[in-house]
């Protein structure tokens, strides 16, 4: 990876885009089977009779499967640390789709009472094959300076 | 689990309690290896060091946990489906915490479009063994109304 970003490398706009990667039914299955286990994430004829018309992803699942292509693409220095933000699943994710995230800076602010540290706002959108969101997540980010010397 | 409930059966303030849940270390590292590949989610001296001051469950871990004791306890008729929300993370998951989810129906809307079905507005909080929330979560549901006849 490249090298580790202080928050004074970060500007509004900067963006960074991960790898793609592929979601199986296989995993789909096995995450809802575990942490959402609802018939239109744990079976394909249950999900077709369902709101969704066939099986879809644990939306915590899309949020999982997008939180490592984050880890991996954005290099903030500490790691990607966040105290949560709004999420949005505008649709869902399917067996077989392409997915891969993109992150932009929308406000790099330091912190007043710390000045060790500041707060980076993010918006990282998860996007199909399609080029449509499939999640799109705001997180509050804590990130350190730059230590002096 | 006790009668599914409509967007008829639901009123502002009613509130689902959970069953309490103990986290383990193994599962906080495991998730952590698959999707929040992390030094302070996977190691403990390499927490220790970190911002969190120990090892910490990957917030999308603790929202994980959460959703399986959401659709444990609420039984909404269709299933829990959700479009999103805000997520907030007030403090961290640690090894050996006993959580639950409190949900409380905050906004209930028939839909002016769809009159089969409506919007249901909850607030669902994840707590420790101190009573200290480790998550919110405030996501719009959609909630069928209960068939004619």
């Amino acid at each position: 990876m490249e090298e580790r970003l202080f928050l004074e490398d970060l500007v509004v706009g900067q963006r960074f885009v991960s790898a793609t990667f592929t979601v199986s039914a296989d995993e789909i299955v096995e995450f809802a089977a575990r942490y959402d286990p609802q018939p239109f994430h744990l079976d394909h004829d249950d999900a077709t009779d369902s709101l969704f018309g066939g099986l879809a992803a644990s939306g915590w699942h899309t949020a999982a499967m997008t939180m490592r292509k984050v880890v991996e693409s954005v290099p903030m220095a500490g790691g990607i640390i966040g105290s949560g933000g709004e999420l949005t699943w505008p649709r869902p994710t399917r067996p077989g789709d392409v997915l891969h995230v993109e992150t932009e800076v929308l406000e790099v602010t330091p912190s007043r009472s710390r000045p060790e540290r500041g707060m980076v706002v993010v918006r990282c959108t998860t996007l199909n094959q399609a080029g449509e969101a499939v999640q799109t997540f705001m997180p509050k980010l804590v990130v350190p300076r730059r230590p002096a010397g």
